[in-house]
């Protein structure tokens, strides 16, 4: 089958063993991906990871039990082994032996099929079209942050980054209420907020006061952080949401003498997300810059790379 | 009167005025002040700060009002403003207009007399001693970790490092009956745990399983950050207690992986400090080191900076 492959290079290969998922898991037939800033990351090194890149689908289950064959899904992407201290605490996201798909030991969706365990499965309702399912892996963890903070309706936030991540975490906060700035240095994909009525500053007009009770890191850069760290103020709470490979020169003390509090943030609710693209709630099909067929699929990262674009599709099979 | 200043290096003076404290603060004849690893980090550039330094003292108000004169008092170190919005939301030791004491803008206590706002100041019980009531500021700061944290009986807490500051938060958190470790490289300041019954561990022995709940920073260098992210499990919490001048080089990516909470953590409750010594529950006597005149207070600073030292105090007046 046709797929693109990391291993120190890109590239995509024709002739990929299709997966023989085993029992608890379903083959299914991959519809659409999403290129996400990670698998971006990952031909960075991040992760150390080899194999089929991608994590962001949705597709057909072709093979399972009685229960999934023929459906519409999408799927977590944590593989897990509901046996250790994390599963069994119902932090199962944390297996300690997980595998996760296109990331972390298992083949991704940038290919014509994959395995992914039954457990992982979210059906898509009819109303939810391919275009916009796609979006809710990366739009569960937008979902995160509100899980993991409680963000009320006076509350001052800002959103570093107007990226993929960013707008979504913009959209999901803008429903909260709370007085929301989406920070960015792109007047292009900040102009998707201004037309949703979401308030936006160029970074550099911000003039950093230590007044924001919750800053939210989606700039996949180290010097978010720093930025974060200046708007939040103390005894405020900054959520990041971007992983990297790169490290960078930070000092912590900071944190200390405004006893900030950091929340690392990852995956999310999938039902949370699937509910919310079928109520129209958040806006996904505007932020498709591009959509190329799996063929192309080197072409659509360089195309994904560039910051004047937000979501690159690919369309499988290809 | 006598004191220690930094101005770029360190000096005694024999002639700095006397402070001429305003309305609403008192007039303080030092009896004892403690050498803290801030005012080593202030004289290799921290917070900027130049003046007399130090802010762990005991003394007596010679100057105040009635309700205050002639009391033995501690302080705490933060001065406010009462007015801006940190101080109306209750978070004043967070004032946007502070000064600190020895810190930030305001004259310390290894000098014969200070000025502090009466607001600051508590009294102190009869059986707590001068050389147990010095350590009310620290040992405040390391209640603050409870306050911010809740520790149960059955959590993994790691402490690190096993000097002034971590043998206070490792007393503090051995209350709570957790399932406690203290993580050092330095076999003589660990002997203290031992004799108190608190497991311990040398670094070198060491092998991170991400499996505590909770770590505890205390080693003051950046190193110990990211010990603490190897050893915690995936949503535990890292309290970050140490502040020093230095930036390091940090990926923050393993705290969004592992969705890791980090807490900064300063200034603590005086009251729960000044009534654990009244209890004799924290054993802070057998943490001097040495005693020296304020005359000497430059070859004290030298003893403090040694890490097989712990709590060195200055006797005033020298």
């Amino acid at each position: 089958m046709l797929g693109l492959v990391y291993d120190g290079k890109l590239a995509v290969r024709r002739n990929l063993p299709q997966p023989d998922p085993p029992k608890g898991e379903a083959l299914i037939q991959v519809a659409l991906a999403g290129i996400c800033s990670t698998d971006l990351e990952i031909t960075k090194g991040y992760m150390g990871f080899t194999g089929v890149l991608g994590h962001e689908f949705v597709g057909t289950v072709v093979r399972g039990s009685r229960r999934w064959e023929g459906r519409r899904v999408v799927g977590e992407i944590n593989c897990v082994c509901e046996r250790c201290d994390m599963c069994r605490s119902g932090m199962s996201n944390h297996c300690r032996h997980r595998t996760v798909l296109g990331i972390a030991g298992r083949d991704g969706c940038f290919a014509e099929m994959i395995a992914l365990p039954e457990r992982n499965l979210h059906e898509v309702p009819e109303t939810v079209g391919d275009e916009e399912a796609v979006f809710v892996e990366p739009l569960a963890a937008a979902f995160q942050v509100v899980k993991q903070v409680r963000i009320e309706p006076r509350m001052r936030v800002a959103v570093l980054g107007s990226g993929r991540l960013g707008l979504l975490v913009a959209q999901v906060l803008a429903r909260t209420g709370c007085r929301l700035h989406v920070v960015g240095r792109n007047e292009k994909t900040l102009s998707f907020c201004d037309k949703k009525g979401i308030q936006t500053v160029l970074v550099d007009d911000l003039v950093p006061k230590k007044d924001y009770d919750v800053a939210v890191e989606c700039t996949g850069a180290p010097a978010g952080f720093e930025l974060a760290s200046q708007l939040v103020r103390p005894r405020g709470q900054i959520v990041l949401k971007s992983t990297y490979a790169a490290e960078s020169r930070i000092n912590l003390t900071p944190l200390v003498v405004d006893e900030i509090e950091l929340l690392g943030s990852r995956c999310g609710p999938f039902p949370d997300a699937l509910s919310a693209l079928a109520r129209k709630e958040i806006d996904v099909l505007s932020m498709i810059s591009r959509a190329l067929p799996l063929s192309r699929a080197i072409e659509a990262m360089e195309i994904a790379a560039d910051p004047q674009n937000l979501k690159v599709l690919l369309k499988i099979p290809g």
